[in-house]
């Protein structure tokens, strides 16, 4: 298998020399979030990463979950490492204080959870879920429901889910059938089939808290009738001890291309006891309230896939000797130069890292305007925070799962035939990575709400947040004489963008399938556009730094901003292209001729 | 488990309208083979495919191969179903009628190939070694080896193998080191282990025939000193009955991401009892010339993986209520539209589409060439045949597998979450599609023989035998009215290749490097512009037919030509910058550094 060590170099690069993070702590509730708690905090987590969980992720591939008479089993040493992670505090950083939580600025945790993501995503589903869970109690329950899950959720002693979908309905949650009918007592009795739900059943915690959509009887029909309910696995006494099983059992788990190691269940529901969560009907609004935070996690685990193949890439590129490089022996001293002198290895290599590196920045800027969304004393300061969140979410989301998929694919291309079989592990990185560009809403999904919701939002004002950073950022560096071989591209691929935008903006208005039509690739173009910005920084603030390079990282790092300007960023020409086609050739195509 | 019904209609479409497949009956050797003989041939060949093999395929997955001490077994039905494909005469049709084969034209096997590859591939790889060890043996080998081994091949009693790579080299195969010691009497003794040999042991048949690389004590360095040895499992008696045990066998077998029913095989050759076949150190051509069939068949093995996948996600998209149309009910009867009615759902439906088309199209023409180069009277046009058909192989290796890969991805997609898990088999098609852009040469390894072998061969004349057919066709039909929105799209992508082709040709003379940094995105720009000039023609084809189209065949041909040139071409433009820019940022880049 190959190794993973976490890349807390460049973390610290994104978080203290591109990024503000060390003034983090000027925000309030923040005043603690000093460097000097946050390094460590990143060098724990590290170790867990690769001492505890990497060591998991192969034997967890193999073996995945099994079931038995309604029980699922994780993976041999799954229980001890859940354990460990849970005492070590990992489970409760990014939470409220009020409930026991650390929490850690998004920023940091952005970086935690990347980690995770790279050495063991199937264990990473686990608390991941708890923390969805945790989101949406926190968000929109009762006191009496914070106080009664909170600590537990918070703490790792209980994990949590959250129950969407149904065989029949997944995108379209208004089809859902799941029905709950109160009993009297403020409790209802919820009875319905849940499918494709992560950590629905297991053996890491004690309890399992389900976050279920359901129908009260009363319910308008679609999405406006759906209300959301908390329904224990284990009935919780008035003291906070375990009282009886609930009605709701695991009738099945799945057998996936990968995340084999996370247990995706059918639930099924039979008048099990839950209580609301919110007001009736308005389910829907908690629910996404969580799905946008699980959807930039989902977007993390994108890049926490990528970091961990890139590194198994390289070390195999400096290791396989095979062939001599093109221009004569590099290594005369080996049997055979290393395959890392070849250029095609090379581009494979460069192309998997700039899309890492890129990636991880634009995770820490919309990271650090969640916590200026949250923390900053100036409400307008948050609510301009909070648009451009909302403006990122479905690109963080699509365009991260997008480059991991085709970034661990690149990895596993490097090791050749050694790439296929699973010994390396390379394989399972593009298994596990597959997932993430479905769920929480496809990237088709997430680019229909780029285009459809974000693009419009607030009079394009949302859109303007992203805009207005870049144009000016461009205007006030295309003519420094270093900077504008970074600078020059990103202008090109900005106007590409400004000029779809345009486009998409006017022909979807008259039509919403032009609309359609275009939102993947011009989610794309967004997207690339958004990591040029982030790569023509980086290497500002690395040509900053050039006179105290002495690991060469400067030098690097300017290096593959230079490869993405030159190699990557003219994808946004094709994407453009393909928008300005329009729609007409795709939806003239009569249905029944597929 | 998704259907698979094979694609007929396409395929005739492809042979006698596109091609002149009706014409085939007028080369020397092929007089038989009318339509009246094609098209039975093709629809028994859709029977076996749909009815026995593809029933199998998502069982083959699921069980894999068993290895116990020594033996390898097949999934349950394996056995059975190589017994039907056998009595049908199947191992035989593009065998030599010298030695019981059917000598069909490859025109028309490449279809069967697709239809085999489409329902089950790791079934098809058994045959498929077979064929690649008759080839080696039927162009170098002795009358003597011949007559031992060629008719059991051909008719399927024994299978094959082709014995390469070694655990420290696959690509270079000058690093090799398996011995061939002579006895004195004529035979080898053959040590040394081979890994990733595809049906290197099964429970088949009654005998395997290995085709292996070794060195003979006297040999040179490096692939100038590699021959090639025929060496069966069971020693073969004068009477051409089973002698006794040779000395090689099973070590273990691989566990793969795909392709599970195909034993990947370590084999250990032990004082392996072995004939040389053809001359001394001159193994490496006698592999090539299997290989670059080989290279071929790959490639369909894309196409065929491809051509699966979109029937399963048509069928799924028809099927798959969610949600309504963005301009309102489509389908106002049902409790939701079907999701073909969203674009971006189709978006990924006619990508699918246009390259599984495309590539049958362009795999019939290289096909029809193969056959023109071994049964044209004239040797000249047999010359030029050649030169075609070696240009395009790396073409059809890469681009096609690259192309499958990717539509494989867009089916699952459309699968949502139910393309994730096993019980479609959508997921199947991802994982078994993989392989292929590694083996038989990484789809890199092509880039780098179609920039750094095919362009320069014979002064660029091999090029011009593609160029000049394109040429031609743009000049004439460019400006006619209504073909002119397929050709001006391809006229544009031909002038990027042309540029593209002076400067890699330039740049890569004075530094070996630039073509290797060009390669991969050369390539594909070049696959993709072959497409367009397929899509051109085969929109050509069906204007001409358009008063006969009671089933809107063409219709939807025009269609998907129209969503090519419009939606897909654009990526040529991408791909013509990468190169352009050249291979600079990747190659300053500190090996250290990575």
């Amino acid at each position: 298998m190959v190794d993973y060590r976490a890349p807390l170099r460049d973390m610290r690069f994104v978080l203290y020399e591109l990024m503000d993070g060390a003034e983090l702590s000027k925000l309030p509730g923040y005043e603690d979030f000093t460097p000097d708690l946050i390094d460590p905090v990143l060098e724990e987590a590290a170790k867990v990463c690769e001492g505890v969980l990497h060591p998991l992720n192969r034997s967890g591939d193999e073996e995945g979950c099994t079931f038995e008479n309604g029980v699922v089993r994780t993976p041999n040493g799954f229980i001890e490492a859940y354990q460990t992670f849970r005492e070590g505090g990992w489970t409760s950083i990014a939470c409220d204080p009020a409930y026991g939580g650390q929490g850690l600025p998004k920023m940091v945790n952005v970086l935690v959870e990347e980690m995770i993501c790279s050495a063991n995503l199937s264990f990473g589903m686990y608390p991941g879920l708890s923390h969805g869970a945790y989101v949406a109690l926190h968000g929109h329950g009762s006191d009496e429901l914070k106080q009664t899950y909170l600590p537990k959720l918070v703490d790792g002693t209980w994990a949590g889910t959250m129950c969407l979908t149904e065989p029949h309905c997944g995108t379209d949650l208004g089809l859902l059938r799941t029905k709950a009918v109160p009993r009297g007592d403020g409790s209802y009795a919820l009875s319905g089939t849940k499918i494709f739900i992560s950590a629905g059943e297991h053996d890491l915690t004690e309890n399992i808290i389900h976050l279920v959509l359901a129908r009260l009887p009363d319910a308008p029909k679609g999405t406006k009738g759906i209300s959301l309910f908390v329904v224990p696995k284990f009935l919780v006494k008035d003291d906070g001890t375990l009282g009886p099983r609930n009605g709701v059992s695991c009738g099945a788990i799945e057998h996936k291309m990968g995340i084999k190691a996370s247990a995706t269940c059918v639930l099924n529901f039979d008048d099990a006891t839950g209580w609301l969560v919110g007001e009736p009907h308005k389910g829907m609004r908690a629910m996404f309230a969580m799905m946008n935070a699980e959807r930039l996690s989902v977007g993390i685990q994108g890049l926490g896939l990528a970091a961990a193949s890139y590194q198994g890439a390289v070390a195999y590129a400096r290791d396989r000797l095979q062939g001599r490089a093109l221009t004569g022996a590099k290594y005369p001293d080996k049997s055979a130069d290393p395959i890392i002198v070849h250029p095609d290895v090379r581009r494979m290599l460069l192309t998997h890292r700039a899309y890492v590196e890129g990636c991880r920045a634009l995770a820490a800027w919309t990271a650090n305007q969640l916590d200026v969304q949250t923390h900053h004393p100036d409400p307008v300061v948050r609510e301009e925070a909070e648009e451009f969140v909302a403006l990122m979410t479905p690109i963080v989301k699509a365009l991260f799962t997008d480059l991991g998929f085709d970034a661990t694919n690149l990895g596993m291309q490097v090791f050749g035939g050694h790439g296929y079989i699973r010994e390396h592990g390379m394989e399972q990185y593009v298994r596990d990575c597959r997932i993430a560009q479905i769920y929480e809403g496809t990237n088709g999904i997430q680019a229909l709400d780029l285009v459809g919701r974000k693009l419009p939002a607030n009079a394009g004002r949302s859109l303007r947040r992203f805009f207005h950073p870049v144009a000016a950022y461009i205007e006030a560096k295309i003519e420094d004489e270093t900077l504008g071989e970074f600078v020059q591209p990103l202008a090109k691929a900005f106007v590409r963008l400004q000029q779809a935008t345009a486009q998409v903006a006017r022909t979807g208005l008259a039509n919403p399938d032009e609309a359609g039509a275009a939102a993947t690739d011009y989610l794309r173009l967004f997207g690339l556009t958004a990591l040029g910005f982030m790569w023509a920084r980086m290497a500002e603030a690395a040509l900053a730094k050039q006179g105290e390079d002495s690991d060469g990282f400067y030098k690097a790092k300017i290096a593959t901003a230079r490869f993405f300007a030159d190699r990557v960023l003219p994808e946004t020409g094709a994407r453009f292209s393909a928008i300005m086609a329009g729609g007409k050739s795709m939806m003239a195509f009569d249905d029944a001729a597929f």
